[in-house]
């Protein structure tokens, strides 16, 4: 779904690069950076994340599957969309299938790329893929992760769009997701 | 502009916590969290970074002022919304004056909060703040840092509006902040 960025004389060289952290759950590398006007950054940190997804589900009745779980960056227990890491060599739809029925167990017949993001071109490497699935109804328990203790809340889409403009969703990459849905939902 | 979060039984328990990397530039957290089933993560990493701003700055002209900014993580020199770090001690909103002012030359006599998000709230503490500013006009020359090479890029806001539904902004934080200016200015 990517094509190879386009050169630039902005872009910058990188003189050497070390890893910091480079464990299954993150890589953290130190680039020395060479800028256009000679001057060097270092260390100039990089992200190296596994791709995530997010689906904009909804049920057949107008609601909105989301989850309530913990979030320890923010340190609270928020409501969000489902979404989750891409498995290495993982399809970002095939993910996107999985993380709903794992989560939420709701699955659906129809799912559609919304948007592909960037969480933060400046120091992270991966993407956000967000999906939205209509249609979608319960077909089975969810089988969250042994770590993870998620409530299902199924929200009216009128709710859902009010807290959109309200500021209520704090993902950046979930509010993103629910706004291209509205527009690809035809809801101004 | 933060409420205390609201403790809720999904909430985990640090159990121990070392910075991996704490400098000017990024604190790393690795923490030993244990769930409520008991089960205990560890590392779970923790990023600590400056809140953020962006600004989505309109000229009387309905120009839209963005900046052409290599950008190492995404590894590709893009186009995105004039956007920085808030100082230690500073105010978003004085921040966002700043940077719109270092990195464009432009200024404005009405800046007004659009949302306030998070980058990520799984792994992320830090908050970004979105700002519109409309009637912006060039009153100096660009001061952009040593390290920045910046291209101030004028487009008309209904061009900007279709590489936001085209998903020509990569950058999540400033696709939210294009949806809430849109809203904002009534733009459906």
């Amino acid at each position: 779904m990517e094509t190879p960025p386009i050169p630039h004389p902005f872009d910058w060289r990188v003189l050497n690069s070390r890893y910091i952290v480079h464990d299954r759950w993150l890589g953290l590398r130190a680039d020395a950076c060479q800028v256009p006007s000679g001057a060097v950054l270092d260390p100039y940190y990089i992200l190296e994340l596994p791709d995530y997804i997010n689906v904009v589900a909804i049920t057949p009745r107008q609601e909105v599957v989301l989850v309530r779980e913990y979030r320890h960056g923010a340190a609270q227990t928020i409501l969000e969309l489902p979404s989750g890491r891409v498995d290495a060599g993982e399809d970002a739809l095939v993910a996107a299938q999985r993380e709903l029925l794992e989560e939420t167990g709701f699955s659906g017949p129809a799912f559609q790329h919304l948007c592909t993001l960037s969480p933060n071109p400046a120091n992270h490497t991966n993407r956000v893929y967000s999906f939205l699935a209509t249609g979608v109804e319960h077909v089975q328990e969810m089988q969250p992760d042994a770590s993870e203790q998620i409530e299902v809340v199924l929200l009216p889409l009128a709710q859902v769009i009010e807290m959109l403009y309200a500021n209520q969703f704090i993902q950046a990459m979930h509010a993103s997701a629910l706004f291209y849905a509205l527009r690809r939902l035809d809801i101004r």
